[in-house]
């Protein structure tokens, strides 16, 4: 799929098939995650893409939903504070390369014509141990993946000359 | 450009030719960070793209390098932590949040031919002040935008079985 049709075909998914995963999509997708960049490219991060169906259940007990639980796969987006490099004041900067490599696979999940729904809002103590996550690891985002069962709606955006301004 | 093909192709790129960047593709690249994702589509940034010679003084001489110098466009990320949505245990998704949206850039930019290089290693208050940036909003990250003057060098990555796991 060409690059602009991925980045307006995006959409946050939340109703799946059941379908698998192709395992050559995965592979790309696995590709485009190890290709992005990160600070000091210290790639501080570990994803799994998590189809065994125990541990699924285990995630859904911390973030229940039901069409978390109805996609066949759930990205685990795992980042290392103490691997990854710090700001001159000293902040981890986390958040930011665990930002850029999980949107390389939201993206790379578009482009194969799969759904994901990058989700946060989870108690990350309770969804560390769910997982048996040790610090300095923890869980920084998960997404389902999987066909989504839904027809694509409007992205409500703000006007682009409020957010991107080129300064003469 | 094709999806993976923008994704092989991204490169941190050091040396610029003082090229201008075409309008049009300012524009392309404007609509992809438009539509990035952001935790509950609060889009708590701005994204402004500095050819203004005077303003990119004042940035290099608080991030001081040639090749940023010599490009023919700055960008700074502008992002507010009282906007964003913040975490179950209060942290604000500020970081994430940005780096989803200059991960587009920087990639549609690639789309277009033309280089970046995420910069974060600056004094953040300098910068701040330096472009009257006021809290809560701040400069979370700049790049140079402009042609490659320079071949592509190959990706150093972790492999892909140690950072992208299938559980079955």
């Amino acid at each position: 799929m060409k690059f602009y049709e991925v980045i307006k075909s995006r959409r946050s998914i939340r109703s799946y098939k059941s379908d698998p995963i192709p395992e050559n999509a995965l592979q790309r997708i696995g590709e485009a995650v190890q290709l992005a960049p990160s600070a000091c490219n210290l790639q501080p991060w570990k994803f799994r893409i998590v189809l065994n169906p125990e541990l699924r259940a285990k995630i859904c007990a911390v973030y229940s939903s039901e069409w978390l639980a109805e996609a066949p796969a759930i990205v685990v987006a795992l980042g290392n504070r103490d691997e990854c490099w710090k700001r001159l004041e000293g902040q981890p900067i986390i958040d930011m390369d665990i930002g850029i490599a999980m949107e390389h696979l939201v993206l790379a999940a578009a482009a194969e014509g799969l759904g994901t729904c990058w989700i946060c809002a989870y108690d990350v103590a309770r969804m560390n141990r769910a997982l048996n996550i040790m610090a300095p690891w923890s869980v920084y985002a998960i997404s389902p993946l999987g066909c989504a069962n839904t027809e694509p709606t409007k992205l409500m955006r703000k006007p682009l000359d409020e957010v991107f301004m080129v300064m003469q």
